[in-house]
Order: structure tokens, then C-alpha cells, then sequence
């Protein structure tokens, strides 16, 4: 046996339990008896522990020298695959054990108990008496990513965890650009009071059966996952067992659609990696950036676009019978309706991004040092004037809205608004490769789509860097010239109608 | 730290895991899409690794060595519990070490390979292309039992993997005493013509709403656990997340009902235990032998009584309207129907226990050396004419019927009589100590027979051993005679009637 093929066997068992842990957090949110929650934290505690030890096992670190020893000697000549799963396990296990245990382990109590604090300050509305349990997280966190930095800069080695190879300063650069183009646009869109509203009864049958089958049409195998109700919708597992969730409001019919499309973009990614990348850490989409960009561009270029909302007014009205709105240019325009409201995960394709690049820019002063938790409140609401034209009301529109911060996850925001920005790309490269969509989409027929991301992006996995799987399927560098371009058209011409 | 807190705590992670692994097979039956099987394979052997690591973890012995030090040199004072724990966990320990990894890997091949094998020779209801596997896997099992047993008898070393503290020679003396009292029994009881059954077409929601009702009747706590369907009914999980599955077939409700109360009865014991024992060794049922006389006194003496089944018949009339069966005399008879059948999980009271015995005095001789595979279904098919009177007619209704053997499993099936045993003393014990159970049973009230059960044995899981589990709760030593006496009584009865 060589040091790699001993490595990778390991690896492998490490990626089948950590899919075990995915497992357990879909088990929690959708099946779980309530009086089991207590339980279920000390079972996914002790597998945590078991992850833990194999991510610092100095093992690790003992293959990875000799499979570089081997590579260099020739005595093992390495494919693409096996190189790229070497530089990732490398780059994983050097970031575990930068984190010293005490430190892993005081994040991990305080993090869980900072959730409840939360969620009550976010009841009561009162951020005061959660602001010194949010400090001592966020210092947990910076001292985290100052060890992970040693000696860099600590934001950019947070967001090392989530988006591998992307720096602030790069992503601040990208936001300052889209930032006035999207302010001016937003505050161009203005509803009458006559605009095309949806409203009425849709029953729950109704609306999981056309989930189904909407989720079908954007390609997701139903033998290799399941979808189930959850209060927060979500997609979890890779490989062969990859499950979604829906919510469902019997008043309001497109939250259920628009989050299922949403999931089947994350969960067609991880379906459609090649096999021979299951259980290894390829076998996985490669950031959350990337992840979002195609859960954005199947719910949003796809599933927003009018050709597709035509096909989705005829299915609406065959699954809930007559709509209040009477024309698929109307129900085209009630599915992307602009509208400056408080709530980021309720937010339009145009102002969706300024929400990431206001908490983008406080999350990495905070981690920085240069903002105050205690001054937080007052920048979130000076900012969110500034940039929404509207005053925050209370704490749980605005600071206290996100469970982000208070679980600790600091440079998660922006891979958000990178997702959107690696759709517009997507998006653009896709319409050159495949002329006539939009017929195609007014038949509900998403295969040419769906087959170019496949090819040209989902079964590579994470093979590829971040910003290189994106422009391997492209060919083009990323930017956010694409995506303003393309909501700029979208919605000129939407509201000009 | 004593050497004790931090052996329980080692453990306490252990029993996190095992939970764990409880979980995946539960899902595995129940929410599982098809195409993740091979995935899951591979997910549960990273587990059964990490699982078999621990439970062989040489600082095991270490810290059992210190702990009877501590306790000898009077460092730290056992409790009761802590005492049953630390044998408990020696137990396992040696048992864990004797086999050697080599074994325990080629038996975990082998017999994951036969269970496909067996299906497909059940299938082509020829046993000759399945002997030499059968052969292989009875051949390692029985090298595993002598490595168990270095020196000793090797099926009782393969007993007390189910349950300690029996042996073989202590079951055949129980079992040759109730063997021609259960076939007099069985021989004069016939079936006229008119025999009242049950027939028609019961919906499966109305089936599923009854077993909740029924389920709850017996005390099943849906906070703690749910009811799904499977295709083979089972329990899983301790502590806190016990969950059953239930089967329904829309032309025999009997069915679901009944395999619902006999998995309320191992997932009622589950639930019942003391929650100071939670996720430690004493924190689940002692043995397969005492769980499975919790699921027969629950389906059996409770749930088949006379008094019972007049108040089920109340209720199968208000879900399902007017039965086939039209008074409750008529309806207890066909829920206690007596019919020499082929199949041991179909078999009635009197019938199940001989075919128990015929399993326990064959697998016993195979594993002892005494029969060889080639001679098996011959054996099988002469003892099953002797014991029922009918010649077995194919492969399927006779020696290829149970998975059991196909995986292994030697020194199962006898502590499913054991049970019965077990359950026909703590029955004797429960009408002594309950005046008027019957009257309580007919208002469909199993309280004070449940709380009996509760307070007697289930509450202290794992504490003692199980024939002593089972004396503490009645006061008097296990015997088959208050079983036999129970049938005898109740089944002559309901014939002459």
C-alpha cells in the first residue's frame, strides 16, 4: 500500500462519517421526537469528538509527507484527482490544528448556549442583555481566526472555511462596485397599487405535489433523496443520499415553490458530482459560494425568468385552480416583485445583495476590531437607512434577525452574494451555450440548462478551486458585471410593463 | 478524575455512538431512498469501526484494573449501579478481546454477503447453491464461539452474547419439559368449519389511527418516540428516541395492531427505564430474552386476553364500522386463532415456542459439531412432522424461513421462548399483585399492569442480570410451569366455548 492509497482509505471513512453527522441534523429537523433533543446533543457531541480526533490525527500528517515523498521520488505518479484530494486534505488538516483543543472546545459550549440567548433577545426585542454573550463569541471567533491567520489577517482566514482562496479586500472590491448600481436600481422600482399580488387558499397536498413535480423538471432524482416539510428549508447529504425541505403556508404558494427549486440547485450539485468522487472530499460542492450559485441560478435565472414563469403559471392554475392573478405576465410579475423590506431570507433578487454587503462590511470590523459590539446596533440601522431608504423598527428586523452571528459563523455572509455573482456568470456563459432557452424554459423544459451545468460545473465537484470551477465552466474571469447587467435588464423591463 | 468517572464517561460516548448507529438502521428501513443502500453500507462500517476501536480500546483494561483498586483500597466507594456498570463493561471488554480482528472482519464479509445469497435461494426455493455458504458462515461462527468460550462449551459462549449468564444444557431442560405439554396442547385443539374470522377491507389511515390509539393505551410515549411503517416491524433506540414501525396490510388488521403493542412493549421498556441511566450500559433492556418478554406480555397476556380484546373490538367497530365477527366472543377467538402453520413469525401462542425449539436443538447441534449443514434440512423437515403434523412443502416454509442463521445469528432464537417464558412468570406475579386486572383490561385501562411492569422490572434497565431481573420483579425463580398452566387455561377455555 502507498501513503496515498493509506490516506485516502481513511479519508474515506472520515467523509462516511461525516455524512452520518449531516444525517443526524436532517434526522433533528424533520423526523426527531421533541423530548429526544437533549439526546440527539450528546450523540452529535461524541461523533463530533470522533470527527475531531481523525481531522488532527497526526497520521494525517505523516501520509501527506511520505505521498509527497512518493510523488517527488516518482515512486507513485499522482492522477489530478489524487493531487487535488491531497492539497485539500493538506489544507484542512493545517487549519485543525492551528485551533488549539481548549479553544475549539470553549467555542463549541459557547456558540450552543449563545443560540438560546438569542432567540430570546430576539423575543423580547432587546439586544442589551445579549450584547456581552455576542462579544464573547465574537472574540472566541476572532481569536479562532487569528490562530488560523498566524499572522495574515484574521477575517481572511475566517473566510478561508467557507470560501477557499477568497480575501476580504477582494470581496469588499466586487461589493463597492455593485453597491451604487443596485442602490440606483432598487430605488427606480416602484410598485402602484395595482401591482399583480397573489392570494388565496393553496392547500398543503396541493402544494408538495407541485413541489414534486417542479422538483422533478429542474432534474432532482428522487431514488437518491427525499423532500419533507421543515420550518427552515434546507438540503442535506452528498453523493447518493441528498435530502431537501420545503415549508409550507397555505396562504402564500411560491415560498414552498421558489424554496424547493432553491434546495434542488444545492442537492442537483451534489447529485450530479461524477461517482467516482463519492465519499471522498471531492465529492462535495467545493464552497458555499458556489454551492449558492447554483441554488441561485436554478431558483432565480431559471425559475424567475418569465419564459419559466409562463410554464409555472399554467401548472399553478391546473394544481389550485383559478389565480388572482389572470396572466402569466401578471403572476411573472408577482413572482419577482421589488420590495424594500427588512428581512434578509425574504428578500428580492435586487436587494438581496445589499443586505450581505451591509452585514459583509460589520462582520469584518468586528472581527477586525475596528467596530464595538456596543456600537453594532447603531451601525446596522444607520447603514440599512442609508442603503433600503427605510428605518429599522425593531431589533428582530434588523441586528437580531440572523441566527448567523449569534452561532458564531463569521465570513459565511458574503459566499451569499458570491453565489449571486458566480450565477451571473453562469447565467451569462449559459445563454451563449445554449441558444432558444427561453422556448425551452416556456415548456417547462429545463434539460438544456440543467445539462450544461452538469457538464460544465457540477460533476467536477471540488476538484477545482472555488473561483476556478466557476471560470472552467465559463471560460470568462469572475465578475459582478454579468449579474447587473442581467438585473438590470430583467427588471427595467418588468417594470416598464 | 477516578479511574471509574473517567471509564463511565468513555462509555457514556460509546453508548452516544451506539444510539447513532440505531438511528441509521431505523432510518435505513423507514425514510432511506433506495439508491443511497450502497452509500449507507459504507457509512455504517465507518461507525461499526469507530464502534469496535472503542469497545476494544486497551485503556478499557486499564481502567477497569484501577477501579478495583480504588475499590478495594476504599479510594472511591462503588454504587449499586456504578458496580452493575463496571461488570457490564468488563464483560464486553473480554468478550470484545477474545475475537480475533482478522475473525470479526472475515464473519462481517461473509455474512453481509450470505443475507443475499439466502433471499436468492429462498427465492429459487433451493437450499444445494446455498449449503456452502451456510457452511462458512456456521464454520466461522462456531470458530468465533470457541474463541469465546477458550475451553468451555462453545454455544453457550454464543448464548450469552443475548443473554448472559444462561446456557444451553439450563434451556433444554426447560424446553424438554414443555415440549409434549405444548404438543398434547396443540393436538387437541381444532378449528370447526365455523370458526369466526376476520375479513374485509380496512383502510390503511384507519389502521394507522387505531395503532396510535392502541399504542398509546399501552403507555408509548410520542414525545419520546413515533410510529412509522416497514416492511418487517421493529423497535429501535434507547433512552429518549425510541421509535417503532408498524406494517399494514388492508385486509388483516390483526396484523398491525398486534406487531404495534409487541414493539410498544420493547419500546415501552426502552422508555421506562430510569433516566439516570440514560446513554450508560444499564441505560437499556438486560437481554434479548427480558425484552422480548416485555413485547409478549404486552401482545399476549395483555393484548390477547379475553378482557381486552372485548374492549378492542369496541374500537375496531368505531374505525373500521360493523366486522365480520359480530359479537366480542366471536372477535377474541379469531385474535386468538390456533392454526399449525408453516412460519414461526406467523404462529400463534401454542404453536410459536415449538418452533423456537426446533431452531434451539438444531442450531445448537451445528454450532456443537453434532449435524452437519448437508443433514440440516432433513432434520428440519422430520422434527417440523413430529412437533405439528404437517410435512413442510418447500424450501421457503421450512429450514429457508428465517434470516436469522443466513447471518449468523446462533444463539438467538431460543431467548425469543425465553421470553415467553419469562413473560408467563411475570404474568403469574401481576395478577397476584393487581386484584381485578380484568376488569380494568376490558375498559381498554392497562395502567395498573403496565405500572406493575414498570416499577417491578423495566425501570432498572440493565441493573441486575436478567434471569435476576426477572426474580426481583416476581419474588420467585423462572420456570416454564406458570406459561404452560397460562396456556393451557386460556386455550382450553376458549375451545370448549
Amino acid at each position: 500500500m502507498s501513503a496515498v492509497s493509506d490516506l485516502l482509505a481513511f479519508q474515506r471513512e472520515t467523509e462516511a462519517l461525516a455524512q452520518i453527522m449531516g444525517r443526524l441534523g436532517w434526522d433533528q429537523e424533520t423526523m426527531m421526537p421533541r423530548g429526544a433533543a437533549d439526546q440527539r446533543g450528546d450523540e452529535m457531541a461524541a461523533l463530533e469528538g470522533v470527527l475531531h480526533a481523525r481531522r488532527t490525527d497526526p497520521r494525517l500528517g505523516e501520509w501527506l509527507d511520505r505521498a509527497a515523498h512518493e510523488s517527488q521520488t516518482q515512486t507513485h505518479t499522482q492522477t489530478m484527482a489524487e493531487a487535488a484530494q491531497l492539497r485539500l486534505i493538506a489544507r484542512a488538516y493545517a487549519r485543525a490544528c492551528r485551533v488549539p483543543v481548549a479553544l475549539a472546545a470553549r467555542i463549541a459550549r459557547v456558540t450552543s448556549l449563545s443560540q438560546g440567548r438569542w432567540a430570546a433577545a430576539r423575543k423580547a426585542e432587546d439586544l442589551s442583555g445579549f450584547l456581552p454573550v455576542l462579544a464573547e463569541v465574537i472574540a472566541l471567533r476572532r481569536e479562532e481566526a487569528q490562530a488560523l491567520a498566524s499572522g495574515g489577517d484574521a477575517y481572511d482566514a475566517a473566510l478561508q472555511g467557507y470560501e477557499p482562496g477568497i480575501t476580504g479586500a477582494e470581496i469588499a472590491a466586487v461589493f463597492d462596485r455593485m453597491r451604487p448600481r443596485l442602490v440606483a436600481l432598487r430605488a427606480g422600482l416602484r410598485d402602484g397599487p395595482d401591482a399583480p399580488v397573489l392570494h388565496g387558499h393553496f392547500p398543503r397536498a396541493a402544494q408538495l405535489a407541485l413541489a414534486h413535480e417542479v422538483a422533478g423538471a429542474f432534474g432532482y432524482d428522487l431514488t437518491r433523496g427525499r423532500i419533507d416539510e421543515a420550518v427552515h428549508p434546507f438540503s442535506s447529504g452528498s453523493h447518493n443520499d441528498v435530502r431537501i425541505t420545503t415549508r409550507i403556508d397555505e396562504t402564500e404558494p411560491l415560498g414552498c415553490i421558489y424554496s424547493t427549486i432553491h434546495e434542488v440547485g444545492h442537492a442537483g450539485y451534489e447529485q450530479n458530482i461524477t461517482q467516482d468522487y463519492g465519499l471522498s472530499v471531492l465529492g462535495q460542492g467545493v464552497s458555499m459560494g458556489v454551492h449558492e450559485s447554483q441554488s441561485r441560478i436554478y431558483e432565480n435565472q431559471l425559475g424567475r425568468s418569465p419564459a419559466f414563469c409562463h410554464w409555472l403559471y399554467g401548472r399553478m392554475r391546473d394544481h389550485f385552480g383559478p389565480l388572482s392573478v389572470s396572466s402569466p405576465e401578471a403572476f411573472t410579475r408577482a413572482v419577482n416583485r421589488v420590495a424594500s423590506g427588512f428581512i434578509r431570507t425574504e428578500a428580492d433578487e435586487v436587494h438581496y445583495n445589499l443586505h450581505i454587503m451591509l452585514r459583509f462590511d460589520l462582520e469584518r470590523a468586528l472581527i477586525g476590531g475596528d467596530l464595538a459590539v456596543c456600537d453594532l446596533e447603531a451601525a446596522w440601522n444607520d447603514r440599512f437607512a442609508a442603503d433600503f431608504g427605510v428605518a429599522v423598527d425593531r431589533p428582530s428586523d434588523g441586528v437580531l434577525q440572523d441566527v448567523h452571528w449569534p452561532v458564531g459563523l463569521f465570513g459565511y455572509f458574503p459566499t451569499y452574494s458570491l453565489g449571486n455573482v458566480y450565477a451571473g456568470c453562469l447565467h451569462m456563459a449559459l445563454r451563449a451555450a445554449v441558444p432558444g432557452l427561453d422556448d425551452r424554459l416556456a415548456q417547462g423544459d429545463l434539460a438544456p440548462a440543467l445539462g450544461w451545468l452538469r457538464d460544465n460545473l457540477q460533476i467536477h465537484g471540488a476538484l477545482r478551486d472555488p473561483r476556478d470551477t466557476v471560470e472552467h465552466a465559463t471560460g470568462a474571469p469572475v465578475g459582478e458585471a454579468p449579474l447587473l447587467t442581467y438585473l438590470e435588464t430583467k427588471y427595467s423591463a418588468l417594470y416598464a410593463a
